[in-house]
């Protein structure tokens, strides 16, 4: 049994739904009315904010429903688990689905913070990064400081203010930072450009690794969807089933990826750690390998470091992470048996919940037992700065 | 030496060069002077065609360049070697790369005619890919017929025109039609939708794989380039190298296979292939199992065939090849021993000549004699209907 009950499992991949009250708890007077608050529209649970109303998708909150009953409707708080939008709720959905720790991801505010991005208010916005940093350091984190990994976004159209948040949450235990997995669809300059080399320098400094949760750039890939051109914004193959973006996801994190190996910014931010959150692992060793092929044959006629492969690079600045993904496990030391870690997805449809740690232990069968304590767990304690407090016994055995 | 003599390797996805002469020796005489033609500009030669000058890229053409040459500037006919547009000189440096047998996609016209589909006037489009697959057909593949497979193209913009000319050309002899990796950024109707649905029929009926070519529908992948919003057309991140695109070429060719996957249409075309030429194989694997586990999931509340699982759809319509795909070769099995084939990507720069075969023979350094047989040989010869001229002696031994 490779998966033993003292190895804790850190996810480095969940996901919380806000309760009502987050940005009007926290917003000044003069704000509250403009910020984010829920309404009740067709016996739906809606958010309104800038002007605009905002569904809660119901296939963002399917943890306990089987599939047959998953959909893309707005649903109602009373249709999720309270362990959705409730940190003690959610610590008992956590221990009876044998996990230690949670990295909790925004929902109303996109994985990275992009609903405030595109706001008109740019006051206002800001005051809500800062506010849903606040309730989830201070307030859900807070409820159980061993259980939650504290992550902030940050106000990305703005970089003296991304770099003053980041110093900010840095102080108040942020252990990572959110950001888009491209700024391009966002309107922002790319991960070539020195735009953000201020907000590499911090989160060098501060040990802070930047996760990258696919889609959190708004880009939603394939053919089919509204992402590509003729007509952007238009969906141009409305006959597509949504499952294929869903397949697809992770390929936004291999154009991350391979943009990050060939923009120098590594070598010139040797500290600076990325970590692909919910991009599979089973893509890498196919990427690592066309990344250096390219790299040996293209690099005379271009910008392009000579000394630096790209594989080389990617075991000293990226982090991967699965859920159930066996050919990627099968590959581990293609990859890189140390920056392997797990997800686990809660709430959203590509959880096991509340079977996580059993299909982990399926999924890791054959790995050896040191192999399975890095990827469990000691992989995303090292890249968080998140140490396992001691206790005589382990808190999950079971 | 699992690579022997007697295995003549035939590639599925190789590249020539137009002479100047190709639609000059075609066209009606009204139409020559608008016809594609050569012109020299600053002593570059470059194609003049429907009002626009295209450059004859130089990277298209590097077979015999050491890499530290290569570059992006247009070429002349004398700074290619003769083997990029004549057949006969084409011959000579198969044999010297031990090369039996190849498959040759456009240059000027783009991999499947993107450029007759974006001109102005359709009627000389039109007369421009019956003379390309006249060219290619009767004048280039019958200097040498069993070492050259027949390709065509087809008019994309109007579907009926492609069903004509997909009859047409299956009469005299072509063993595969080229298509555009994904109709979508040509501003066409998607693989899901039934307007491709007489093609499809012609392709079933006349056993005319679907070659798709990565690139062949206009679309260049990653943040960083043209294809990604937010402003159409402008090149996004100027900074970020070329190399970035040359490495992720494949995820077009992952779009499309879920698309596919997801379309229904193998099931309504239980004949239909679809070929993913210059797609590499590596990412195969994770993508079968991300696209069963989103199917075990998500099939419930869209448009999706119950009964059809995507990785038994993909074993039975289409084929992948590979130059140098290590992770590919190793992880065969689970892509499909009998879909897996060999491509040369002659003068193209990803191309190992002079040196192919004995790249391939390192490849499959530890790949049993039969299934190389099968990887280097057998499979093309069974996907494009194109059987072994039985000689006493073998040709190509070396």
């Amino acid at each position: 049994m490779p998966l033993r009950d003292h190895h804790q499992i850190v996810s480095v991949d969940d996901h919380l739904v806000e309760h009502p009250r987050v940005w009007q708890d926290r917003l000044p007077e003069k704000f509250r009315e403009a910020g984010p608050r829920i309404v009740e529209q067709d016996g739906k649970h809606m958010w309104v904010y800038d002007g605009q109303t905002f569904p809660t998708v119901g296939l963002n909150a399917v943890a306990g429903k089987p599939p047959e009953e998953w959909g893309m409707d707005p649903v109602r708080y009373e249709d999720m688990i309270p362990g959705c939008y409730d940190p003690k709720a959610r610590v008992a959905d956590m221990d009876l689905d044998g996990v230690q720790s949670a990295l909790c991801f925004p929902s109303f505010p996109g994985f990275a913070g992009g609903t405030f991005h595109r706001a008109q208010d740019k006051e206002l916005a800001l005051l809500c990064v800062k506010a849903w940093n606040d309730f989830y350091i201070d307030e859900w984190c807070a409820t159980a400081p061993e259980r939650y990994v504290p992550l902030a976004i940050l106000p990305t159209w703005d970089i003296d203010a991304c770099v003053s948040e980041a110093k900010r949450v840095a102080a108040k235990g942020a252990r990572t930072v959110s950001f888009p997995d491209s700024p391009v669809p966002l309107g922002l300059p790319s991960f070539h450009s020195d735009h953000w080399d201020p907000l590499w320098q911090v989160c060098s400094d501060a040990h802070l690794p930047v996760s990258l949760h696919f889609g959190s750039g708004s880009y939603v890939p394939g053919f089919s969807f509204s992402s590509v051109k003729p007509v952007p914004g238009e969906l141009v193959a409305p006959d597509a089933p949504f499952a294929v973006a869903i397949t697809l996801f992770s390929s936004n994190l291999m154009w991350t990826t391979v943009d990050l190996l060939f923009s120098g910014k590594l070598q010139q931010f040797p500290q600076l750690q990325f970590s692909l959150a919910e991009g599979g692992i089973g893509w890498v060793p196919y990427i690592l390998e066309r990344s250096d092929y390219v790299w040996e044959r293209h690099r005379y006629y271009q910008s392009i470091d000579f000394d630096a492969r790209p594989s080389d690079l990617f075991r000293e600045h990226f982090w991967g992470c699965f859920i159930d993904d066996e050919h990627g496990c099968k590959n581990r030391h293609e990859i890189g048996i140390d920056r392997i870690m797990l997800e686990i997805d809660f709430p959203h449809s590509d959880s096991n919940w509340p079977n996580s740690r059993k299909r982990a232990a399926e999924v890791l069968a054959e790995v050896p037992d040191d192999e399975c304590a890095l990827i469990v767990e000691e992989n995303a304690r090292r890249m968080l700065n998140f140490p396992r407090v001691s206790t005589p016994e382990p808190a999950l055995a079971r």
